[in-house]
Order: C-alpha cells, then structure tokens, then sequence
C-alpha cells in the first residue's frame, strides 16, 4: 500500500506550536478526534472529512511538506531558516509561539581572544549570523538542552531560542545578541497549492482571519 | 565561571540506555542520587565523590566525550556509527541495549525500478550501507519516526534500529536488510584517558568485570 489519501495531510509537531495551532484550525473546521500526547499513533483523522493530521518532530515538518508527504503544515521560523526550505511557500505569519532566535553565554562572562566556539542545534542559523558579522566561528552541532555546553566547556556561546529567557537564567547564561525573531509559519508545499487549491483555499481564508 | 569540575564528568542518555547502564555503574560504586526523569536538571552528583554525570540526547554523547566536556560516556554503536566518533577511543562493548541497524520497507511491497529513496536519521549509516552495495540512494534526512515516512510516501526505505520488530510491525513495515548489530559502548576522551587513568581504571575494570 503506498499512499492513497486523496484529501489533504496537514503536518504539526507536539508541544506549545500544536497546542496554540489547533485553535486557530479550530476555526477551519478541523479538529483532532483523539489527543496524540495520549496515543502512540502518527496519523490523526480529524473532524473536517479531507484534512488528516501527522503529528512529527519538529524539524521534520519542513521536509515532509517539501517532498509533498504533508500537503501544508505549521513550522516555527527557526526551524524553516535552520531547514533552508526554498521548495515551500511560506503563506502566513500564525503569530503564535513567539519567540527570538539569540546567542548566549555564560552570565558577566567576557568572550575569549581567539576564534569563538558555538554549541547549537541551529547551525546554519549560527553560522549565516556571525558570517554576516564577518566573524568566523567553529559551530559544535548539538541535538538538544543547549543550556548545558557552556556550563562544561563545550563552547563559548549557544545559538538558541528564547522565549521567557527562564531556561537562561535557570543555568546562570544570559541572552546576549538578538538573531531573529520568530513565530508559527502556515507552509504549503507548491504542488499541492496548485492542484489542491479548492480545498485549500477555505482553510487558508479561515486561518488567516483567526490569526491576525 | 567556567568549568572547574576536576574529577570525572560521565556522559549518559535517558531511556533504555540510562535504565540499563545504570546497574553497571552501581558495581563502580557509582549511583544517581535523584531521578532524572523527575528532573529539569542536565548535571547529577553521584555516590561517587569524583564523578557527575550529565543527562544528554542520545546524539549528543560521542559531541561531550569528543571535545572533552564529559570525560567518558556510554553511547550506542548506531550513534556512534553515524557520528563518525573518530577522535576517541571506544574501549569496552557493555552488551546492553542490543537492537540491530536495518533497512524496513512496506511489508511485500515490490521497491521501484529507480533510485531508491532512504528515510532516516541516520543519514552516514544510510549512505554507506548502500554505497558498499555499489548503490546509489537519494537520502532524505528525519529527525523521528522514521517508520510513518513510507506511509505518506516520503521514501522507499527507512533505516532505523531494531530490537523487538513491533514498531515496524504496528505500521505495516518489514525489515529488509541487516547493516549491522547494535549495543551500547563505554567511550572515553583521549586525553582524559592519559590525564586521569588513575581515576578511570577502577571503574573500567568494575565495568569490564560487569559487562560480561
Ligand atoms: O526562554 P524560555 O521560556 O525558558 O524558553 C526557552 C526554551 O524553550 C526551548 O525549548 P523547548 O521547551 O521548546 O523544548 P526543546 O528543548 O525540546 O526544544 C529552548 O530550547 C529553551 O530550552
Ligand atoms: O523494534 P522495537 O522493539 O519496536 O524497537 C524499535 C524502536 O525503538 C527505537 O526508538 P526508541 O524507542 O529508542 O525511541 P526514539 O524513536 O525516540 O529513538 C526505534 O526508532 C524504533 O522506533
């Protein structure tokens, strides 16, 4: 069996972006059947009959909508400028889960006189940043809890997103350069805005009223 | 503040590795004085006066031992074989954790007559699995759930780990081809090796003699 699905396949990942996206679906007519915090499954009917929804990590969403796996889905700006996703359409800001992409180090720390080490998930967000400052840094790819590298050595600085600057404090790092801000992106991928567009078009209409 | 930590720093992950090392590092008399999984803490003292032990993404711990942030570590052959881990010595097979590396397909579904697409986050093991079979894939990088990706059509193949099948099984997939076994092993940074083999030797033996 590949896949037969017919209607459309929206792409979200768990977490604050599900949680304040599905209001805004809400209002499209599209809600989950089941909460997916509770079930192992990665495939959600919903109660809009051409709409089902794959609940992923969040760096995936990008590439399944790319590739056409999801027909749209709702991605942080991070993770789309981390990601490059230039065979998508970015259709709308949703305006939900604020944050700021930033560099931080460890609290009234000054920086060392020699090329700068930065731990972070974000390494083409990080190197794309401090290139444009005419700095060359060595980036050390990580996959999570940034906070910590500081703490042991590992880097000088973090590239890492910042919401209430909690996760920060918490580890003695304060936020130092501000890189971007960032929040939930409606992306579609660029056959299906073609060929699906009737069904598309009303949901879009409804998003795009519910989140200005 | 930076790191001043003189004794040893252990590097382990959460989950099956952490529950089923555990054990092992007891009979070094090395134990957690609290849960991590009730914790939002990243750095544990332990029963042991020299060692601390930092709670990392699986990904993450070849990255610390590497660069000399956790001194030792334990991480699974599949980490280490995409991370690539060439700058520090894997120095004991724990036998723990032992699942097997393979490609999964939909179950009886004949591959395409083209380039093969390949799923996974393991993007390194993926390439050269298939290059020393004078094969070349399209390799499409995830993050998670590797095996909801051929039921949308993202990909032909996944490879994952394996351990008791039923993953696959629940989402209709088979496992197709063996790469290669999978358990956990303890790594050790170069240079601590030699700096503080005084420390480490008592605890590798222990280990040695638990493991097997
Ligand atoms: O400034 P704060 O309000 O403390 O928020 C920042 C935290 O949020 C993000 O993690 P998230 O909770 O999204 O989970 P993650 O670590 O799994 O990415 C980020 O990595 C920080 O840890
Ligand atoms: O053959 P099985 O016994 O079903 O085990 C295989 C599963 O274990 C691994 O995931 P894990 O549970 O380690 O978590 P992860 O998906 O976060 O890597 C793997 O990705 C499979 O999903």
């Amino acid at each position: 069996m590949t896949d037969t699905h017919n209607g459309l396949t929206l792409a979200l990942s768990k977490g604050r972006i599900l949680k304040e996206t599905l209001p805004l679906f809400k209002t499209a007519g599209i809600e989950l059947l089941e909460n997916p915090d509770k079930s192992r499954k990665l495939i959600f009917p919903t109660t809009h009959p051409s709409v089902r929804i794959l609940i992923l990590r969040a760096s995936d969403v990008p590439t399944y909508v790319e590739h056409g796996a999801a027909d749209f889905g709702v991605a942080g700006k991070d993770v789309l400028l981390e990601h490059g996703a230039k065979h998508l359409y970015e259709l709308l800001d949703l305006q939900i889960a604020q944050c700021k992409l930033m560099t931080a180090g460890i609290k009234g720390q000054a920086l060392p006189n020699r090329r700068l080490r930065v731990a972070t998930k974000y390494v083409n967000v990080a190197r794309n940043h401090f290139a444009s400052q005419g700095e060359q840094v060595d980036i050390i790819k990580l996959y999570g809890s940034m906070e910590l590298a500081p703490l042991v050595g590992l880097g000088d600085l973090i590239v890492d997103v910042v919401d209430t600057g909690n996760t920060l404090r918490a580890n003695g790092l304060e936020p130092l350069e501000h890189i971007c801000d960032v929040s939930s992106r409606l992306i579609v991928n660029q056959v299906s805005y073609k060929r699906k567009f009737a069904l598309l078009k009303p949901i879009l209409s409804s998003l795009k009223s519910a989140s200005v």
